[in-house]
């Protein structure tokens, strides 16, 4: 008998973990981390540093996962038959380390509910799962710069870089957050009337931040963004685009 | 000198709060609880739980937060006069026990960054401000229900319960995420190819869930909404709708 605990482990501060992950991590018989191959060691780094300061009586077995074919042009086919692979490459796992069955524990960045595919990877292999919520790059990002998600009793909306690329501003919008992107999206926006907050690296110690209309910020963010990534090699980051109240947009009623 | 720490202190379970929450509040010189009247007297329980599993050095002083006028037709303008008062009521607290100044923490209920007036009202006291990220509702939700916030690669729309009662279902929503409801929203939309996951008192003891096909599991929510609300004096809650793929309409480009 196999259960599952996906453990949300914030988004690069090791202090994000909460006393419940913790708690977690030492509960359980088996805690696999996947390796993405050299761009992003620093990820694995950060989940042996967690483990460090968190000694646990379990098995640490670190693994290679596959790669996505990103060559085939079906985008979301392509992620279906990848999850299929990181699920077989979990069994995997577990059935060479656990052959008696127990507890896993996956240590997760951020939190395993946005925009990260292992509740459907688990979904796949039919053992019980538990999910341990974790900061998510998106409250990291609000608290780097101090500002609430929402304006006053006003919606949100949280998308992709190629949602807004290619789809723009989402009508009716006053505040955006944009994951997922890998090509500064924000530059096919009219920038008139809008603010950005950036973050990248958000709760390391290579965290960047910037902020202020688009117009100014949006060019020095691409430039940063650019020379941070040739850097470090990877790069993780996202941002938050509001509207000014004055411009006109402002989101429908009660805004 | 003043600076405040806002500190996230998740949705209700003691052990939501992070490795970083337990440190501001154990450099704390002053420790801010708001009572919020009877009703939330819960609240400042799971405060008063936290301070005790994790003993801080600085002064730990309770008071009476000032009421909202809820006759007051001017919604965001009663809202911000509130605000105002809170304000004044936080800077009485700090200079009642704090006339040297030192480090203020506010513990907040949540994200400090997600429907939560502590950032709007620290700027009306021009102290400089930090924030620590907390779990918010949503992830509580989805994590007591282990699934993703997003469908892949899909948008997220997060509103009030009054936008979704005013608005209708947002336009090419996939997922939408119901805070601050306190008459059951959901019954406005027409249910057919929406499912719904309802939680009440996340990540507490009395932690409630539902879910299922909105046509069904509405009018059972409804019911348990009511009678919680009646057993405990209180209630606090929220949930996602999300549109079956199959019902048409899939949020544009990329769904």
């Amino acid at each position: 008998m196999i259960s599952l605990s996906l453990v949300g482990i914030g988004t690069g501060n090791p202090a994000h973990l909460t006393l419940q992950a913790v708690q977690a991590l030492q509960e359980a018989d088996l805690l696999l981390i996947p390796l993405k191959g050299e761009d992003k060691a620093d990820l694995a780094e950060l989940r042996r540093t967690i483990l460090a300061q968190h000694p646990v009586q379990g098995r640490v077995v670190e693994f290679e996962l596959p790669l996505r074919d990103s060559t085939d042009s079906d985008y979301v086919g392509a992620v279906e038959r990848w999850h299929d692979a990181i699920a077989v490459a979990w069994r995997v796992q577990v059935e060479r380390h656990l052959p008696q069955g127990g507890r896993v524990a996956l240590l997760v960045w951020g939190d395993p509910s946005l925009y990260d595919s292992s509740l459907r990877i688990s979904a796949r292999l039919g053992w019980p799962v538990s999910v341990v919520p974790g900061i998510t790059a998106i409250q990291a990002l609000c608290a780097a710069h101090a500002i609430p998600l929402n304006s006053l009793a006003a919606p949100v909306q949280i998308t992709t870089g190629r949602r807004l690329r290619e789809g723009g501003w989402p009508q009716g919008a006053v505040t955006v957050v944009v994951m997922l992107d890998g090509a500064c999206a924000f530059r096919h926006l009219t920038p008139e009337g809008l603010q950005i907050w950036w973050g990248a690296f958000l709760g390391m110690d290579e965290q960047i931040l910037d902020h202020g209309p688009l117009a100014e910020a949006g060019p020095r963010i691409e430039q940063a963004r650019a020379a941070a990534r040739a850097a470090h090699g990877w790069i993780m980051d996202c941002y938050l685009l509001r509207r000014d109240p004055a411009s006109g947009d402002d989101g429908g009623p009660g805004a």
